[in-house]
């Protein structure tokens, strides 16, 4: 048509998921499944489809402007792709709140955009594991999350001193710099700055903490609460460490007091795996009586990078159980009937209807990553015996139809 | 904060899935995958941005603008929320089509986004289970799709008489029209109108007809293929029945032969479920060599409201297998002692920590579904035995940790 070829490329910044990419992210929330229902969550979901009124609020014009997708529709409505999932969460609780039943335990595994420079590390799309507890007052909802947090990590293999959890409190925080803040509004200002000051360097903040606060930066005095202690303390008990980090604040403008954040401890990539904290507030948005909330959201691409460095992620294995290889067309119903018997048996069968040599066959059968291949042809049609091939071994066990699915180990 | 609250209703035209929605999903999906990976197909996927140039050869200029969610980022790429998943499918297979092993067996569960205007059934978002087999020419390939999705609805509890299926050669249309299809260009033109011979009634599509070929609209004469009685004959010794519809094309532009398409037979409801067919020529839109190809889409909304109009979907179970209410707070330690035991065992357990009234707390251990309660109080914390209730019968056991685990039918 003399037109341009199409690329073949994703659009930047996403990605496509080959089977062997698809096997990991199923293994990966496969097993955040199991550990999430283990403490009692429950699965819920949602378009990623938002009005982008819902970001602009509690993540600013700013952010809503510049690093999300948002469009207008052709009903003229604004709409931004969800970058983060608490607020739909929210909004899906007070939607609902005099049928629910608190405490509610939700979760959710679902793809956030972000429109981000392209950069290592950093997509456009992700998956995200996000964990909610809603109507607990108390620091059991902090204990149970970082609980949970830290058996996700432990049930994938890693130890407690591959990672790293810090906490602290922004309450605290706001008692320990009370006297400089006069102003109450400049609390979320010093929230950003201590955000950014790793990040800075040491120099900068102190000198954008100068301007801002018309003194020099001082360290946080006699910074304790019972309220934290009592968390370390029990967590500790239970084996798993966390440490106090005064100028922990995480990102998010709705945490109300918790704060927590893990840390990868492999020297060579100390870089933060995840975090999350409370926020009582965020109900009073849409017009409902708050209910005190704390969660977590756990992202795939970090999670898969550290699992990766501890070479924690299986082998790719194809959900193909056997692979029918047909020496002549003519067999053909006699390999579909031995496929049609072996899947009411629960295998699962593919079958190669090409009629090219039997080795290419073969060798595509050790391409797709089945592990057992069966090559019907005219014996094997006349005598209902067939050769089972074991393709990692090369072992051979001649078989009648019904004594197939036992020689398989699934 | 003076600001209006914000709504707690979706975006327009998608849904939120709360638990129960989702169990349904999940539901569905789940014995679609096993059906599906039944016979020899393995999971895929794809985010579902993509830039928008990859629907416009094949779908038209048209429908990109008209009918889809597109809009330029802002590196001023058009980009488009994918309406449908085999130009995708495509692309993946065109990028690596010398490292896959063919025939090429592949599924996917993604959601699919079309601005479409609001009307009963039809939502801006779905999910839908996408099929396709990869490099096999013959008629084998439709053989074993359709047998596969006669199996989906079948697995599902449809018996044969809830569905027909439906089924068509476009090539045979054209050979059957030659006479009047001087001009090649005509086809597609009249593909689209047969599309749209149902919904337009008789009347109008004769005279559409007239004003295209100039000639009355006549019924196809001497209709038949060996290739399509064939199929025929196959599927019917295998107990599915199929009929063919001379005038059934499908929507599509690729499709390039065989056609088919599955409708509900419920007198009242008489609605096209899904459909699918041969698209051989989509790969050279790379600029790659074309490889034989058949599948078909199945959407999410559809067949689930088939599957409630036949009562054909289980009721809704919480994944929780026990609640731990607890009586007063100092046995907060006993309850959760007992749910890290319980948790260990493999239970799902959720504990209420808001040390509310015991009557209260069963109450929402009941709204929440859960199967079974056990409270902790004084009592239970010093002789560290438990009543296990069974909230559907009343039934009380007394027993100690170690045998809860049995005393639960999971």
């Amino acid at each position: 048509m003399g037109k341009k070829s199409l690329s073949t490329e994703s659009y930047k910044g996403v990605r496509d998921f080959y089977p062997e990419d698809m096997f990991i992210e199923k293994y990966i929330f496969g097993k955040i499944r199991e550990t999430v229902e283990n403490f009692g969550y429950v699965e819920y979901g949602a378009s990623p489809l938002e009005e982008s009124e819902l970001y602009r609020q509690k993540s600013g014009e700013e952010i809503v402007n510049e690093q999300t997708y948002s469009f207008k529709d052709r009903g003229d409505r604004d709409v931004t792709l969800r970058p983060e999932m608490t607020p739909t969460t929210a909004r899906m609780v007070a939607k609902k709140r005099r049928e629910l039943a608190f405490p509610l335990r939700w979760y959710s595994i679902t793809n956030m955009f972000r429109y981000e420079r392209p950069q290592r590390g950093r997509l456009r799309e992700h998956f995200q594991l996000n964990v909610d507890l809603f109507g607990v007052e108390g620091i059991e909802a902090e204990i149970e999350t970082i609980t949970l947090a830290s058996k996700i990590l432990k049930d994938f293999g890693l130890k407690e001193e591959n990672f790293e959890i810090q906490i602290n409190s922004r309450k605290l925080l706001e008692k320990a710099y009370e006297p400089i803040l006069k102003n109450k509004e400049l609390f979320p200002v010093m929230l950003r700055l201590l955000d950014k000051k790793e990040k800075m360097g040491v120099d900068k903040f102190e000198l954008e903490w100068k301007k801002l606060f018309k003194e020099p930066f001082e360290e946080t005095k006699n910074y304790e609460c019972p309220e934290l202690k009592r968390i370390l303390e029990i967590l500790d008990k239970r084996g798993i460490k966390t440490k106090l980090n005064p100028y922990l604040v995480r990102g998010f403008d709705y945490y109300t007091d918790i704060v927590f954040e893990v840390f990868d401890t492999n020297p060579e990539n100390r870089r933060s795996l995840f975090g999350g904290g409370r926020y009582d507030e965020l109900l009073s948005l849409f017009g409902e009586e708050n209910i005190p909330a704390v969660g977590f959201g756990m992202g795939d691409v970090t999670l898969k990078n550290t699992l990766e460095t501890y070479d924690l992620l299986p082998q790719y294995a194809s959900s193909v159980d056997i692979y029918l290889c047909i020496v002549e067309k003519e067999y053909t119903e006699a390999a579909d009937t031995l496929a049609s018997s072996l899947r009411e048996k629960g295998l699962n069968v593919a079958v190669n209807y090409t009629y090219r040599k039997i080795g290419d066959q073969i060798k595509n059968a050790n391409k797709e990553g089945a592990p057992y291949v069966v090559c019907v042809g005219k014996k094997e049609a006349e005598t209902l015996r067939f050769e089972l091939k074991e393709l990692s071994t090369g072992k051979i066990e001649e078989l009648s139809t019904e004594k197939i699915p036992d020689a398989i180990q699934k």
